[in-house]
């Protein structure tokens, strides 16, 4: 087996290396649009800009999918000031979903450190127009010293062994303990909510989750009817601790918070951008590519995972350009919702590939799909399932491409192999039997199609940029996303024109009744003892 | 030779690390009080504390110690919003000694790259109401990998030996080329201020010189009648990255300025904080210990310098606590005006060790000393000159002593190197022969006095904390100045014991007629080229 067409390798690499757009692309997406929060109207415009963009450039069919998320919201400026005992401004961004202040309100500092919903009472009439830390300070250690990392030759060596205490796939499976787990914070969150309204507290606020200057931001529920109910904002860790420790010594902290954010409710739906480079003789056959196009509000989304977007797209560019004729059709999916739990993709699937049977209780049908007793079995195909051949995503950040992780399919190792052929003086190409998790490519992954990520260089993506207020274009290495959307496009194409599709793992199905048992008596400490066994052999791998 | 008294070591020792004050004098100074710019009403407040303080300990002769400055300067907050073409929250923190907005100021960016007066007039009329970026944008490169540092055994090895091409002494001599070059900026500057002014420009932004979100700041003038005019901010180097492109784009972006900012015109002296414990036979000999007391705004000035004076503070508390007998005065002094130019320990060497002539002319006399055609020969010493063994600073962030810099005066090594006799566990004890500069050591050895710094593990002093908006409580470790501070006892306790006082470097005379005359002769290029290789020789010794 070799690769189907050497001159087309030279010709993408012409065209990806010395034609580039892909950091045109990348800065229209992160300078112009700016942070593309899921349903807020930059995203609705990312997804606007990226169909045109793709039509520009001849892709067919193109269109947005919808599928149901829940509110918009966006956020204009946001300031917080210490206010007392001294005066200083602090550094912080708003929670996602989170009101704001309509002004400057005023409030004193108090510590609420508190996990469950008996511990609620102790603070009942005790709150008003108070601002609430939440939670404990920890102590900030010394930096990891290094912050910048590529990939070394031992690592990727490694990274090609199967080792028996890896994981080689992701699917999780549900378990007695992890729904209790969940389900406690579901109905936790739904009391503080309550409380912290009812209590008329006058904002909260959340400590970043790196140190050193960097605010790292999260959301709070976009669901209409669950909306967090007091202006929120997350600091530096810096700024927080300052706070706590003036708690500690009595020296009660006073802060402004002057929050300017808003909902969005025209549309309940978000939306996927699709275009296609359609096939010629199995034209019903399809190989896709995409990353998510929504971020995160800290930034512009640059690294996470735009990217993976400018990649993704710059890929069909090159072939496009090219006026290639494929076999199969070549599908560019630009997903929403990835950060509040793969929303698009999995709505993607579910609709065109593989649906998997709802609840017939309709108390448990009518909580978020993760609090349910089980995925659902068994997966039910759809037309479609047995045309894809693959999906290719990008999404850890914009190093370039050193191998592919094949998430257990390792069968599938000779025919990508071969596809990076032409490209040996790019990548060594390792294959890895290992699997990555936490992005759209699951989707797929979880009803038995092969979705696969590349393995990239870590850089600074999990050091410092992921979910950060400085995940700009400042970071991205030209060099690596022209790599990366070169042998994205040959893979593409090569998936396109092989004689046959992929190999696929075998269909997911249900646990045995034996696993079934076991899995229900798990304790909660069992099942995190578990799970972490399997992250921690994967992270003797993968060195971030 | 020997240390005087062994049985002191550990008392020392024992108060030092096990009832150590340190963290909480830091903390003090640091999340109490908080920056402590020169001349602020903040740092006349870290005066009044660390004055207290010592005499609390039971420290005698305690003064302020008063010196001219100039202006105080103060912020309460400050933001800085990206309003158009999209609304974003930037992070900014003001320059010192610039005006506030008095309110919401709204204007259109501009680039405003200028370096020479006659760059100037191309801007006449064409700036009112701008915010100017104040020079072109730089491309951001990959962070260095190693941000946390402490110095290796192989560095301690190399900083021990004598290299040639190492400066071994920080004294500079003022020559045309450096004369010429300072005079231009200094022209420049007057120009800018009245242009701007005149030109009724909105506000300057100035780009951080770290990345990564870090805001690293500066001032400008603090004397009374060169106050920059306009409101200036500096902010992170990702947002001006942004605002660059977005020009370069002619999106015309715009900002919402909002700063508050005043001068305390009150008093235009600033303090140092000076207190002893009194020798006994020889308490008109005098052993010093230090560190600047001031810091910059952008945070709490916890390793720049807190740490420093949190040191020296527990050195004497830990030497009163035992109820030392010194035979030589112990002095300890907390300068002042360190940031702007070593102004505060310049005035006090100046007042009671050593003078130096002032120029004839009244024209010269007039300006900023740093533009004197010679910083002023023959050095005249006072009285107490020959009374001072030795000043003992601290101002290389809060890493732990791994030995001492012996600014060339290396007939000290042998009492130097007993004095770490004592505490072989805790360092090296590495005596360097190499100088290391900008601190106010120098004020000392300018006038040939032994004035001498510890070598420090770098930590992330340089790499991250230095002047950056982050330099806080947090990032010190307390083990180090518990190390630290039981290393500077010891010393102090043994130079005011010892037999003899240090041994000092010849005292230094003006450049011999030959010398001068080169030195008139060296362009300015030579002249960097000459301080950059004295420099560099030092850098392959130093790793930061």
């Amino acid at each position: 087996m070799a690769a189907a067409d050497l001159d087309m390798a030279n010709k993408i690499r012409h065209e990806g290396f010395h034609q580039s757009q892909v950091m045109h692309t990348l800065e229209h997406l992160t300078d112009n649009i700016g942070p593309r929060l899921t349903a807020s109207p930059q995203m609705v415009k990312a997804n606007h800009w990226t169909l045109k963009q793709l039509q520009d450039w001849g892709l067919k069919n193109g269109q947005l999918h919808p599928f149901e998320f829940g509110r918009g919201w966006s956020s204009e400026s946001a300031s917080i000031t210490l206010a007392g005992p001294r005066q200083q401004s602090l550094h912080g961004i708003p929670v996602a979903w989170t009101p704001g202040t309509n002004g400057v309100v005023n409030g004193e500092v108090m510590m609420f450190d508190v996990n469950t919903v008996a511990d609620l009472a102790q603070y009942a009439g005790k709150l008003k127009g108070k601002i609430l830390l939440m939670g404990e300070d920890l102590k900030i250690e010394p930096p990891k010293t290094v912050i910048f990392e590529r990939l070394s030759a031992k690592t990727l060596g490694d990274l090609k062994d199967y080792e028996p205490g890896a994981r080689a796939s992701y699917q999780s499976f549900m378990t007695n303990a992890l729904r209790d787990s969940r389900m406690q914070s579901y109905k936790f969150n739904k009391a503080l909510s309550a409380f912290l309204e009812k209590e008329q507290v006058a904002g909260v606020i959340y400590r970043s989750s790196r140190q050193g200057g960097l605010v790292r931001v999260f959301g709070k529920s976009h669901k209409q009817g669950e909306t967090f109910p007091v202006p929120a904002i997350i600091i530096e860790q810096e700024d927080y601790s300052l706070l706590t420790r003036m708690l500690d010594r009595k020296e009660q902290p006073k802060l402004d918070l002057d929050i300017k954010a808003r909902f969005h409710d025209d549309d309940m739906k978000s939306y996927n951008t699709i275009a296609e480079i359609p096939g010629t003789d199995k034209n019903a056959e399809v190989v896709m590519v995409g990353g998510h196009l929504d971020s995160w509000h800290a930034s512009d989304g640059a690294v996470d995972n735009g990217a993976g977007v400018a990649v993704a797209m710059e890929a069909v560019r090159i072939l496009s350009k090219l006026n290639v004729k494929p076999k199969r059709t070549i599908r560019i999916a630009l997903w929403s919702g990835e950060e509040q739990g793969l929303y698009g993709s999995r709505a993607y699937v579910d609709e065109f590939f593989a649906t998997r049977p709802e609840p017939k209780d309709p108390a448990e049908k009518a909580l978020p799909r993760y609090l349910w007793s089980s995925p659902g079995w068994p997966i039910q195909p759809k037309a479609a399932y047995d045309k894809l051949s693959v999906y290719f995503n990008m999404d850890n950040g914009s190093g370039r491409f050193r191998g592919i992780y094949t998430e257990g399919n390792i069968a599938a190792k000779p025919m990508l192999s071969d596809w990076f052929g032409p490209y040996g003086d790019l990548s060594t190409g390792t294959i890895s039997p290992l699997s990555t998790g936490g992005t759209d490519h699951e989707s797929f992954d979880d009803v038995g199609l092969p979705g696969f990520q590349f393995i990239q260089d870590p850089l600074d993506y999990s050091t410092r940029l992921h979910h950060t207020h400085i995940d700009s274009i400042d970071h991205v290495i030209e060099d690596d996303l022209k790599q990366a959307s070169v042998i994205m496009a040959g893979f593409l194409f090569e998936a396109a024109m092989a004689d046959k599709k992929l190999p696929r793992k075998p269909m997911p199905t249900a646990p045995s009744e034996v696993q079934q048992q076991r899995l229900d008596l798990e304790t909660e400490k069992e099942r995190r003892t578990r799970e972490l066994e399997g992250k921690k052999a994967l992270e003797t791998k993968v060195v971030y």
